[in-house]
């Protein structure tokens, strides 16, 4: 898979691939994630890539030509179309879901805005997807576009320790996870729940199980919505449910 | 403000930091933020920091003495007790609101997990505040502590040039924002709407405010229940349902 990251800021980004695990992706050939600066192709002499909004208003824009000069660059060296996202607070909310449908594409193109915004008729004429990681703003489209990246690299096959790839899946349950516990047993004198240290296989998963629902019930209820629960899942919150109204 | 960000990778961080308006406002000594190395704390003659979960399962987890101890040392610069944010998929969703209040605060410290996660005894003991930027899985903390940084940064005052600071508040308002148009005024054969260069400023006006509310209808219409809408917004919201009706 390859992901162009089209930004003002192309050292930051390249920064961040070199470490971590998409970083040794990236070294091991499976992931091919290159930050291309918008900047080289602008037409303007001074070498500028904005400009005032039309109508009034503050801060500056970033204008069309460059970006698409930009793409078009990058395009040419791809057999398809590459798939554009433009990460903006204007886009859909991030999900797990669509991370996972974009990790299947060929040829992802992440575009960065900076300043106030981008002319809006190079988004017409490029974007295929604008996206959002959440609903709070920042200083530009680098750091959504390097989240993006990694929650999209780590499920490529490959990218990822066989063992780590797990936690995934927990998330796609949505359920949270349940607290764990390293050595040394004894810290700071809190010791290790007894049932993680009797062997009982039965009995730990039921334990993993119900802090994992009653962890999801305390801070993400929501998420118990669109849970698969089974029948013991159930009763197990019932309870929860039950002494929350004992207390009341 | 002082904000610390405890990570097995500081490099990363830094190399953020040394760029975009956050690395200006650093510069500029408006807000001091630091990557500090949870591996130079571990008492491990290896620098192990992390070992195998108890009750099995895969993975590693991050050991509670390195992190405990790395805490310790930077709380120890601070006159008061720092407030304590650990990044994970487990915590709160971040939005605008709580950043927000995040800004006022005097000291910062961020712990990003790696690996399967953290053992909770050192949750239990330092950490004031569990928080997730999203519903989807990243490798590490490492780029939520940097989206919480420059989230909150930009908001202190002095950061952001006067002119740019307003874009928050239309995001504020729970609103998207308008489409935007800078120079040229034709650009591959497109124009920038008429109003935008009448010089009517009513009617400029009036047109941003119905893109806003149009686009936020037509992407993330869950927004338009906590907007603040006057008669008129109703009314030209009024509109566009009428119009989907109509096409049913």
């Amino acid at each position: 898979m390859r992901i162009d990251i089209l930004t003002l800021f192309p050292d930051m980004c390249r920064a961040v691939f070199h470490e971590s695990i998409v970083g040794r992706a990236i070294a091991a050939g499976k992931l091919d994630v290159r930050a291309v600066n918008i900047r080289d192709y602008t037409l303007d002499k001074h070498r500028r890539v904005d400009d005032t909004p039309y109508g009034g208003g503050m801060g500056m824009l970033m204008q069309a030509q460059p970006i698409y000069d930009c793409y078009r660059a990058v395009a040419a060296e791809s057999a398809q179309k590459p798939h554009v996202i433009y990460l903006s607070p204007q886009g859909k909310v991030l999900t797990q879901t669509r991370a996972r449908e974009l990790a299947r594409m060929d040829h992802l193109v992440l575009l960065c805005g900076h300043y106030e915004g981008v002319d809006e008729r190079v988004l017409e004429e490029i974007v295929d997807e604008e996206l959002s990681i959440g609903d709070y703003v920042l200083t530009g489209g680098e750091l959504p576009a390097l989240v993006l990246t990694d929650c999209v690299a780590r499920m490529i096959d490959g990218v990822l320790p066989n063992e780590t790839a797990y936690s995934e899946e927990s998330h796609y349950a949505s359920l949270l996870e349940h607290p764990q516990y390293t050595k040394p047993y004894e810290w700071n004198g809190k010791t290790v729940p007894e049932v993680l240290v009797s062997g009982h296989h039965a009995n730990i998963e039921t334990w993993k199980r119900q802090e994992s629902l009653r962890r999801t019930y305390e801070r993400r209820p929501d998420l118990l919505k669109t849970a698969e629960l089974d029948k013991s899942d159930k009763k197990f919150l019932q309870s929860l449910t039950k002494k929350d109204e004992d207390l009341d």
